[in-house]
């Protein structure tokens, strides 16, 4: 099933899976990571689990075996083109796409889009977060081949996460009927997507089987995505329609770039495509049985170290050196500081070289609004 | 009754604090403070309450008024010569007395005795650490008054404090009877020296009336104070009399301190003078009405600087950049680096170039146990 990823020449056979181009957004600072994430050091260019390498690299190692190296398109700032291009060595000048100001995932994913199905008219795209923590890779692997065979019968496909707790950090997807789609059979239908619920409604969704974690992953035939950007955002589908046509001659990119690209209306691809979509029944999913966080905070980073275990600290740096006594939460040191606790409990402790956070798992949610009142306390210098 | 020290020029007069001598033992370095205070930078060298000077330079300041700046000698270690000058250019050089390494408050205050006595026979001598905080100038000099002429009745005297709250961190002078000395109204016999208390103790002790804090101040006369070690540490006594023999002549101190200080008894001047005196019925006590705190730990720095309001966050440090949401506790700042604290209550943060403490109020001091951790450890760099 995989195979096709030892062919770096590609040919258009029959299976879906051989049209696949996998698209990763690489965007998006992480403010509530701060200080450990910057503008010019988000959080898809750092290590959170231990691994070893950064959440970018983890993506592209777990899209190549289904894509092939040759075959994933990242989208990310100017800023960050070194930074990535360090990162993916496998990644090809033609397969970066820089943008020169965030539009949010509609222009990135739609630009993405827009190329490639000029490129090569029936390709099927899936777009994957370049900062998402997954582990569970044969899992991942047969729940996106089965998001292509969906996205090949026409729908936009994505693949929801099978809550593991009631977590109020997340938008929910509501599943409707089965779906009988050949290859994808555990598809289903789409009733709706809802936002992030309070405690009460999330201990419902984990109770009724009905509802998965909206991971963000859609998966679908680039001219099924756009048709529905059309539908949706005709200004914008004709922005992202020119800037494509552009695209692949030196001569035009650029103009092209400046003229369109900042006017392009900034709008998530769940508003633009995947509401309407599921509200009008083309949006099919397939339940995720694999681990999958979108460390959206400390809390969530140090649940994620711990292995979810309450008591315990985690430590996340290379050179760390931290002494804790009766102390449990999260460590992160980004410098070669001794770090001393001493009964902090549920404690997170950010080390960086011109910056600490000091906070707890319980307001680490609030860590954005501090960024907001550095910036406006012309703090920008550790922003 | 202060002119005296306005006349650099002194001469034997007919009041006792006319042949008064400060002295100030600043060792030790404030474990508990760490990584604030370190070996290389001691509690006394901090300015610790926003002053914008250090502790020692503010007990220096607290005793010029009694003594005059000629007569105040400084007992310390060797690596802190360079540092105590800087402090106090009133030093005279015959007024610095460097320790080779630490022996104990006896040797250190014995030692100022003896070369005090050999150059100034009936000498009043009054040592008063280095590092601790005092508010309210008026009333220590009364005090202080009263205890030279209660040393000069020939009693060794000290200063205890009126505990204003039931204190677990400090030792309690138990008071006995009243005491009839011409210029000290106030002076009381002391029936005991008490170790820490417990907090019901520490209760019963507020109530009583009977019991001060031991803030360790002995005034006595230098002979009466070295005839009060010989009688309990007689080699040591010897040992600090052959020392002063040989200090004036600078052909001789060297190898007197070579041979001599290292076989100094270490032993606290608590249980070497101020206890047996007291069973003897050779010590009088002064009421102290000042405001007084040996800042201990950080919880007491904390108190100290938000003038016990709980509820609020204290922050030290010339440079400090914090920006503090619903937190309460103490941030000390040796850095420039912005911090961030959300959501922390009664917390203890202190930040410095190579090492970080987070704890609590609650837990301040188990930070011993700590250095104690790192120096086993292999940590002694940042010490």
């Amino acid at each position: 099933m995989f195979a096709a990823a030892r062919y770096p020449e590609r040919m258009h056979l029959d299976q879906p899976l051989d049209r696949f181009y996998a698209v990763i957004p690489a965007g998006g600072v992480g403010s509530r990571l701060w200080p450990l994430s910057r503008a010019d050091a988000p959080k898809f260019l750092h290590d959170l689990t231990g691994s070893g390498q950064t959440l970018l690299k983890d993506t592209w190692d777990r899209l190549a075996p289904l894509s092939g190296d040759q075959r994933i398109m990242v989208v990310t700032g100017r800023a960050h083109r070194a930074a990535v291009e360090a990162q993916l060595p496998g990644l090809s000048d033609a397969n970066i796409v820089l943008e020169s100001e965030p539009r949010d995932s509609t222009a990135a994913i739609g630009l993405a889009a827009a190329i490639l199905e000029r490129r090569e008219p029936g390709v099927i795209i899936g777009s994957f977060a370049a900062d998402h923590v997954i582990s569970g890779e044969t899992l991942f692997r047969s729940a996106v081949a089965e998001a292509v065979a969906a996205a090949d019968a026409g729908y936009i496909a994505t693949i929801g996460i099978t809550p593991t707790e009631p977590a109020v950090g997340f938008g929910y997807i509501e599943c409707g009927d089965a779906l009988a789609i050949d290859g994808a059979e555990h598809a289903e239908a789409v009733s709706s997507f809802v936002e992030k619920p309070d405690l009460d409604t999330a201990r419902r969704y984990l109770a009724d089987g009905k509802h998965l974690w909206n991971a963000g992953m859609f998966i679908a035939r680039a001219d099924q995505l756009l048709a529905e950007i059309a539908r949706n955002k005709p200004e914008l589908h004709a922005g992202l329609i020119e800037l494509a046509a552009a695209w692949d001659d030196p001569a035009t990119r650029g103009p092209a770039v400046d003229r369109i690209w900042p006017r392009l209306e900034k709008i998530a691809i769940d508003y633009s495509v995947a509401e309407p979509a599921a509200a009008a029944g083309r949006l099919a999913v397939i339940r995720g049985h694999f681990a999958w966080d979108d460390v959206g905070d400390f809390a969530s980073l140090a649940k994620l170290n711990t292995a979810g275990r309450s008591g315990e600290l985690a430590i996340l740096g290379e050179h760390a050196r931290v002494l804790a006594d009766a102390s449990s939460g999260i460590v992160v040191s980004r410098s070669k500081r001794v770090i001393s606790l001493i009964g902090v409990h549920d404690i997170v402790v950010v080390d960086t070289p011109d910056a600490l956070l000091v906070t707890t798992s319980e307001h680490a949610q609030r860590v954005k609004a501090v960024v907001d009142a550095l910036r406006l306390g012309g703090s920008s210098d550790v922003l």
